[in-house]
């Protein structure tokens, strides 16, 4: 069989980043442009595809299948990206017709969420399953689901937005305006508020982050202590878990999935998260789901997923 | 065109409802057998099927597409009802295996909000739509979820138990054993409680159902009480919408419906529940969503909706 090639795009806040794909899922190839030195699209496009076309160059690949990209408020169903708040470049952008001006390839694009659950379905730990939802946490928290095999993009495209799930009435002030978000008790700054109140309420706490101001911790700190046995942060991860096994006890009464996947930077604690979140997930299922759902940490590097995923949202298209 | 006829079947743990319905909607005629008469599903099967016959020759029916069964923990997938605990028949009851001794039709089996869900798709005010969410409110809370147009059902044909969804972390006891499930507040049972606690909690409560015990209280009464203006009946109504508009947003985070249906006894009170259910829902929704969900009152009758959705479950097999 002959391999086929696509592109696909992470678009993050600071770095952009393309990668060359092959069906097999291997990156071939990868470049980066920085997402936060452009105020408009037209001349990010430009530069992102002559990064693409020299990337074809350099492995001497004539023709992709498409262009894939995961984007934050990305929209299947327009191409456009959204207003997306932690972009420089503004309103709404229509990235499938700017594309169009220089390749006339498909191009497909969907939340960065989305596109990494559609990445672990085509790629990952999900292959060949029915029905499951990705949480990614992050500065945010994402998430993707995934029903008889498809991408839930609902009526507007922004479906699967589970991060802003309110779990806590009333509780911790989230960036979207509302309160008690699941975003603000588990997303990577949500760790971090936790382990600063936990610290507060410890005054003979003598840990190793002890004399780390509250602004400067960041939750990779909290992480290392953790494993390293420090009694804040481990406390931390538990209460960080009680809350992230709820939330994922209560998706299940939606889709009845067979698995929940987890993935980016705070989950690279490992067993300080994973063994509470297990605990709290068993804890707060509905019993008529016992056995049915397990919790998975992604099995893409996380280096590769976006990519992999926004490379995998073309073969939606098949 | 010929007209097409269907059995759709109503379990409920006092009735069963069983109706012979023609492909335009119609109802034609119904007979119930008492559920709560039987202990054994051969028996019960038996005389259902004893008055299926009955209507069918009574109307001149001679051939049916199949018979549609809403039943609690009714399963899509195994045609089976596993262990519903407010049924007087114990177990895992295989209907499908148990009615083919009598007739060689086509048997769909779901859950009663799924069917009523399904209902609402197929002959009801969700005719047409693509991604909505159906609650239904009565001695407990179901839901039933329809993406890209077709009823969730999962990885195990339990999906869509709303009601469960744990609302209030440590809340209210709910019946599955846990705390706090949405079911606890804005069931008909949840909303008496609050009527009784909110009046506990008021001294000075003088209005009509001031000398009815709180064993007494029923959630017609409450809804008949707030329509003649009782203040504390109108306030239980305001708290019971609070809950259900912020439960409703989050189910809206899932899979971006473009309408949330109601149904149920406890609906009927209209305004008193329907007024702040509009307001709560449009202060917890994620801005991104705003104007793209409404809320509906089923437009099938209550009396009708359950035999409806049920015939409609044999329309998913086509």
């Amino acid at each position: 069989m002959t391999n086929t090639y696509a592109i696909g795009i992470d678009i993050g806040g600071t770095n952009t980043d393309m990668g060359l794909v092959r069906n097999d899922g291997k990156i071939i190839a990868h470049k980066n442009i920085p997402t936060n030195q452009y105020t408009l699209l037209e001349p990010y496009i430009h530069d992102m595809m002559e990064c693409i076309t020299a990337i074809m160059k350099e492995n001497q690949v004539e023709a992709i299948e498409g262009i894939g990209i995961g984007a934050p408020n990305g929209n299947y169903y327009t191409g456009c990206v959204d207003n997306a708040p932690n972009l420089t470049i503004k309103g709404v952008l229509n990235f499938e017709e700017e594309i169009h001006k220089y390749m006339q390839v498909p191009v497909v694009l969907s939340n960065d969420a989305n596109a990494a659950a559609y990445g672990e379905l085509v790629y990952g730990g999900a292959k060949g399953m029915k029905h499951f939802i990705m949480f990614t946490l992050g500065t945010g928290v994402g998430s993707g689901i995934v029903v008889d095999g498809k991408l839930v993009h609902g009526s507007t495209g922004a479906a699967g937005e589970l991060g802003h799930n309110i779990l806590i009435p009333d509780g911790r002030q989230c960036s979207c305006g509302r309160k008690g978000c699941l975003e603000t008790y588990t997303s990577a700054r949500g760790i971090v508020q936790t382990f600063c109140e936990l610290r507060k309420a410890t005054p003979n706490y003598n840990g190793e982050l002890k004399a780390v101001a509250d602004a400067d911790i960041t939750s990779k700190m909290i992480g290392d202590a953790a494993n390293a046995g420090d009694p804040i942060a481990l406390k931390t991860y538990e209460q960080t878990a009680h809350w992230l096994g709820l939330a994922m006890a209560n998706s299940v009464t939606f889709s009845a999935p067979e698995a929940i996947f987890l993935m980016g930077g705070p989950t690279k604690v490992g067993e300080p998260l994973l063994r509470p979140l297990r605990a709290s997930f068993k804890e707060h299922l509905l019993n008529i789901y016992e056995g049915s759902c397990d919790i998975h940490v992604s099995s893409l590097k996380a280096n590769e997923v976006a990519i992999l995923g926004a490379a995998a949202l073309l073969k939606m298209k098949e």
